[in-house]
């Protein structure tokens, strides 16, 4: 369960980059597509070009909301819609599969200005789950809501509800089918769960590309200076006995405060879970008073040696971005005031 | 929504005394109860013993365990089946009922040693959700499991699964009733929803009660020198939508870790959620390095500040204990390596 890939070295050279241009522009929004084992020489022109298109029509959809003065949250919404509706990331549209076949989503969102928060866990049905945890944090006293329950209440407030053929893909029952068969395979042979942590060379790219956390999330700072961060996902390929990862909980996978800075994490959820990473970030700005690039590779750090591969993006209220991963890579990008966009997918 | 009860100074006494008895003879085993509107005003002799002896041989099952060799984590487990498997708390055989009449368990678990941890959302035939949520532990890579899904694991991993005709309950069924009515009525007159913060002189003493956080938990410190941190719920009276609580959410509802402290939490369950208590004492003493009274103190102090009602135990590896808590009381006690034992249930 040791990481293959600690990139910290070329974080720190980009994010301190980021950090440079944000102190002269805010950083209004910080986008990711999910960290894993996503390496350039397996990745096709056309695919590459394909997740560029699909995080800059994200990252621009925010931006259009907190340019025209909407809110951090609105602006979250957003981008993750335009995440959550297409195939390319494993949230909403192209959530995976479960091992009973079925999609099982999980999502949350909290509100830098009063530290409200909603969240659900385990939806089959809601078409963009960040839209039902958003009505738990607007409509409801509670802040998570599962599985039925969590859809009825959506489906009272609003939030679209459909079909669950909506979810069907091809490709992610293929993928379903190739981790299972892999899974057995390695069980077989010497019970070795094909971590995504094991050497890539022991895989082939499919398989790879099957472990990789495609959890998306997003973090705004709107004109009021209110930040917000919110995560959705379809959660891990293959899972079983209604699983439910970090991305719904509060503090793990998700956490803002105006405090202190808005976080959205990607990577191996159990791991997020046992350390609270997106609340140790504001944890340590508050308590120790470091930057919010120092906290969020601290946070990160500590899942290197934690043995939790992964990523986060941060944000704070002077527009300071983080976007440390120790995995191959992350799909991330971010957006300033003034418009300048910057998108990565490598660590390089 | 702001709280009635604010009594930092008496337990400032409480837990510097507790303190204070740590350091000489090491605290191994901390419980409670539940905290809320508890007053003895309100409360009978016979109620009083029941409560008194119920949390007594709660805590000489866990101080056995350890006693004889056991783990932190075994010893959390015998204290809380016992108020699991009493009607008293709001945990296993005493938990409340939902909106739709059935019952919602939530169970948590956190080993200090090596943070691995586990836990149960929405359970409604387990008749100890905090086995379930060991059983996650150790027999699974997941730290979070709900609904039927974890009651399949549970069962298929040698946890007793029992008809969901064990929870029924006259008492609780009429609980609900009342809950339900007063809800009505409060809605039907001016929208308020009756929150326990509301002044006690509003509503009657059964609704009072109904409205108390049962939670239960436990913190213990083995000979080996390990923490670990457990918590098991029934939720909200009336809870709809298979809202999930606190007390199953590593870092709000439960932590442990043998570089600060082990804690469990019980309130409103939202707020805790919110500001990711259980950790944030952790990351106090880590980060602020202040101890273990300070930081849960500080912890709670937040809540009131935030509109949360509720408590917390917590101890850590020099035996030292605290208990703070914002409401008139909180059933709670602990027991020392020489079997020295404190049972307290009011605020004065």
């Amino acid at each position: 369960m040791r990481l293959v890939f600690i990139l910290s070295f070329v974080l720190m050279a980009l994010s301190t980059n980021a950090q440079t241009s944000a102190s002269d522009k805010k950083v209004v929004l910080v986008i990711h597509g999910g960290a894993g084992t996503i390496l350039k020489k397996n990745m096709s022109p056309e695919k590459e070009e394909a997740y560029t298109a699909k995080l800059e029509e994200a990252l621009k959809a925010g931006y259009g909301v907190l340019d025209s003065g909407g809110t951090s949250v609105d602006a979250v919404q957003a981008a993750i819609n335009i995440m959550e509706d297409s195939p390319l990331f494993n949230a909403g549209k192209g959530a995976v599969y479960t091992n009973a076949e079925t999609q099982e989503m999980d999502a949350s969102i909290m509100n830098g200005k009063d530290k409200n928060a909603g969240a659900v866990g385990g939806v089959s049905t809601v078409k963009n789950p960040i839209n039902a945890a958003i009505a738990v944090m607007d409509k409801s006293e509670h802040v998570l809501l599962t599985g039925e329950g969590a859809e009825e209440f959506a489906g009272k407030n609003g939030v679209e509800i459909v079909d669950t053929s909506y979810f069907r893909s091809d490709v992610r029952l293929k993928q379903l089918k190739r981790v299972q068969d892999k899974e057995k395979m390695v069980l077989d042979h010497d019970g070795d769960r094909g971590d995504v942590n094991s050497s890539e060379d022991e895989f082939n790219i499919d398989y790879i590309e099957d472990k990789k956390f495609g959890t998306v999330g997003a973090v705004a700072l709107d004109k009021e200076g209110n930040l917000a961060a919110g995560t959705s996902t379809g959660g891990m390929t293959n899972k079983r006995y209604n699983r439910v990862g970090d991305s719904p909980i509060i503090g793990a996978g998700t956490y803002a405060d105006n405090s202190c800075c808005g976080v959205s994490c990607t990577g191996h959820g159990e791991y997020f879970i046992r350390n609270v990473v997106a609340y140790d970030v504001c944890a340590m700005m508050n308590y120790q008073e470091v930057s919010t690039f120092v906290a969020a590779q601290r946070a990160i750090d500590k899942q290197t040696d934690f043995g939790g591969s992964g990523g986060l993006i941060a944000l704070d209220r002077e527009g300071n971005v983080a976007m440390p991963f120790n995995t191959a890579g992350m799909y991330r990008g971010y957006i300033t005031e003034d418009g300048e966009l910057f998108i990565g997918i490598y660590g390089e």
